[in-house]
């Protein structure tokens, strides 16, 4: 290793002898080449060249799907702490006024937008899951293009074809490093989100297959997020930021600025240094048969999946039943035992340690039915009706139950017992949340941000993005109109 | 470790309970915290708190010559195809005309203007190296700051403690994970410069320590660049790019925008994710005691260092007995075996091939007395002189040549045989370039681009940035004024 790194420095120059994929001296120096197809090339072929009327219906509705839940969200957080400060920070920097921001007034160049909606999209981490990486796709890709859409018209239907393309982009190049990447401590959705921006960008600005190959090496170069940074303002950073710096990375090689032709798969490329696993074949199997898009899924409540399934059963319950908290006496739960690891706090006292409760998340759904943003909120974990409740939740932990099942059984003071088994909670790939529950989110996630008749407005027009001859008419439609 | 990220997916929520320093639940489940010291808020603190006055008279000089050599370099790579395309690319998106670009009239916002220069300071790959490391310190640090202090004057006496300070945070991050991170393949100057650039910038700011502990976990999320771009555009962009995430961070944590406080060291923070190595005695150690700016060295020659002996010896050579071409029958060199396999191409073709071309390098050095960019231009490559003349270049391999020497002996029609040993090369730590070298490969770099006065004026201002009221003024004298 430390031979290596001489011959590095000693190389300096313009570093070619560095790289054996150039076939420099340094090749001849037994620096063996790790066999790998042409993963950059081959990705940047697709990405240029799939076409819309080549999607699956399937695909093109989750798709749809997914830009509805993301303009949700995104408009849901405008008006958080976060947004507030990184608007104020960056406002005097900002280029010309290209593109808005969610739920605000302000307008910013299309690289400084797409960070601040990007950060949106994760104030509450209640944006779309991929849920064999982890991945949260859509902030990165739809920041990106939906800025570049305002400043420059795409029809709908390009627009979600290259959604799409760069949703399969990031979620293909989680794939081949997932679970290793993830677990030493990258933020998976910042780390494989600027691809997916770079090449959803890329491919509205109309790059050159060369162009993508650039794009992509340049996206490549900026990784973005720890997880050391959950818990703070810098875990919303970067989806932002991943949005930003694929779009840097689409406008730089747009006008020809090179990279390395194999910077995902080379031997000192992406994969190889930022991952000890290497799966090409999650990359390059199936470009356009096999779709991640469909794979995307929603969250139905404001917190961990862990406690989905709680929140799930107790909402039904509810429902069926018109349980008024004064009638309840007990609530037991037998739960696997990552809800306690994750969600025991007996006694939260915020509305974010309410999402680490089960007690809170359990008893706040028996009482408003939901469990949104608002149920996790200040006002809700300290509500004198969700703290009596919560003290009469009894999670017992049962190895036998599975993290996507809960049976939860509500003893009444009259000496009734409900009970109610969930298999798999709203939400999850086997239960997706249909689109009207996508609705009832969206509109809860927007009230008080936008007036009800414009959040109907954008809602109609993520639903018909095919149909749009701009698709920034959406992120027109998002933003408040300037003063 | 699919485990763990079971667990991650589950938890979702804003992710508190992934952060073993959080003491949220995840650190009952068994995820042992790594014992380190508070390195990031130790840095934090001292780069907060040092004082110009209190920096050694030696360390201030190195600062300066660091800046010298800097604005020398970003001057010459002005005018590249690489800096005509990013300047191209992102004017569309630029903000107000805050801060000069080196050598040209454009004016773009900081951030994207700290951009431009850094990547213009590594075009030819003629920048500072810390040699333990390989960093190139000033690119990143001194294009970030001199942006800001465009915007925003400051003393020069606080600009160069900043600059300093920058570049002992970004080498000592560096030394604490060399050479492992570099090895496997992250391109040091990006990674550990976006920390240096992040601290200098915020320094001038006036960050309190918990602004600046976030700035450095901000700049944590933002590692850039990969070996892999080695030879294309990219590689300069890295520190070009880094310039411009240390200061996105301090900017926005300028602010209150948060971080982890513990982003540098970690379970999942940036050093045990990045590198399989981690020291953080050399953070943290002699903090204003031992500085590693005294180690920064500058380049004579535009090429690898591995070549630096050789053109040494022939200048010497040449100067000391005013050798004809023609008179020229033989010319040996006895070299480490690291010269035939780094820069053993016989005939290249093109100036950046005469960089790998040991053959090239000696026969110009004897024609020309010089080994600048010009002289690994296509001109010089192709010139008939240099050409005849590097037929009769004939190194040989002797493993008992240490990388830094050389011997080389001239052989003459007439009889006469001459020669030179070199122990160490000029331009390293035991014989570093002298500031009138420096100067001559200033004037040689900004010689076409800038007119003569103002080349002399830019360098003045350089030598005397401690007694300026506005560093500032550096950058505006290094660019063109406006037409």
């Amino acid at each position: 290793m430390v031979e290596m790194s001489r011959r590095a420095v000693m190389a300096g120059g313009a570093g070619l002898a560095l790289n054996p994929a150039a076939g420099g001296p340094a090749a001849a120096a037994g620096d063996a080449v790790q066999p790998a197809p042409e993963v950059t090339r081959i990705l940047a072929r697709y990405v240029v060249e799939a076409q819309y009327d080549e999607l699956p219906a399937d695909v093109r509705k989750e798709g749809v799907r997914t830009l509805f839940n993301y303009v949700g969200v995104a408009v849901g957080g405008s008006h958080h702490e976060t947004i507030d400060i990184a608007v104020s920070a960056l406002s005097p920097f900002a280029g010309r006024p290209q593109a808005g921001l969610f739920g605000r007034r302000e307008r910013f160049d299309i690289m400084n937008a797409a960070f601040i909606n990007g950060v949106s999209s994760h104030i509450f981490d209640y944006d779309d899951t991929h849920l064999k990486t982890i991945i949260h796709p859509g902030g990165p890709v739809i920041s990106a293009i939906l800025a570049f859409a305002e400043m420059k018209p795409v029809s709908g239907k390009d627009f979600l074809n290259a959604l799409i393309l760069g949703v399969e982009t990031e979620c293909r190049i989680g794939n081949s490093v997932y679970p290793n990447h993830y677990d030493v401590g990258w933020h998976i959705t910042g780390t494989t989100g600027v691809f997916g921006a770079a090449a959803a960008a890329g491919r509205l600005m109309g790059l050159t297959e060369q162009q993508m190959v650039w794009a992509l090496g340049l996206a490549a170069s900026q990784p973005v997020g720890l997880r050391e940074s959950f818990g703070s303002m810098n875990k919303s950073f970067n989806p932002g930021r991943a949005a930003g710096n694929g779009l840097f990375a689409a406008i730089l090689a747009s006008k020809g600025f090179t990279s390395s032709d194999r910077m995902i798969e080379a031997k000192r490329g992406w994969a190889n240094t930022i991952s000890t696993k290497q799966d090409w074949s999650e990359i390059t199997d199936g470009l356009g048969q096999r779709y991640e898009t469909l794979l995307n899924t929603y969250k139905p409540f404001a917190c961990g999946i862990v406690l989905h399934p709680a929140i799930d059963a107790a909402i039904q319950l509810r429902n069926e039943n018109q349980i008024a908290p004064s009638d309840v006496k007990r609530i037991e739960l037998n739960v696997n035992p990552l809800v306690l690891e994750l969600t025991g706090k007996r006694t939260p006292q915020t509305g974010l340690q309410g999402k680490f409760s089960v007690y809170h998340a359990v008893a706040v759904a028996l009482i408003e039915g939901a469990g949104g943003e608002k149920q996790f909120s200040d006002r809700a974990v300290l509500d004198p009706a969700v703290v009596d409740l919560r003290a009469k939740v009894a999670p017992r932990v049962d190895p036998g139950v599975k993290p996507e099942q809960v049976d939860l059984t509500i003893e009444l003071n009259d000496g009734r017992v409900l009970s109610k088994h969930i298999e798999h909670a709203i939400g999850s790939l086997e239960r997706p949340m249909s689109d009207s529950d996508l609705e009832h989110k969206f509109v809860d996630l927007a009230d008080g941000i936008l007036p009800a008749e414009r959040t109907a407005k954008l809602m109609q027009l993520c639903w018909s993005v095919e149909s749009l001859g701009s698709a920034g008419e959406i992120a027109q439609a998002g933003a408040k109109p300037a003063a």
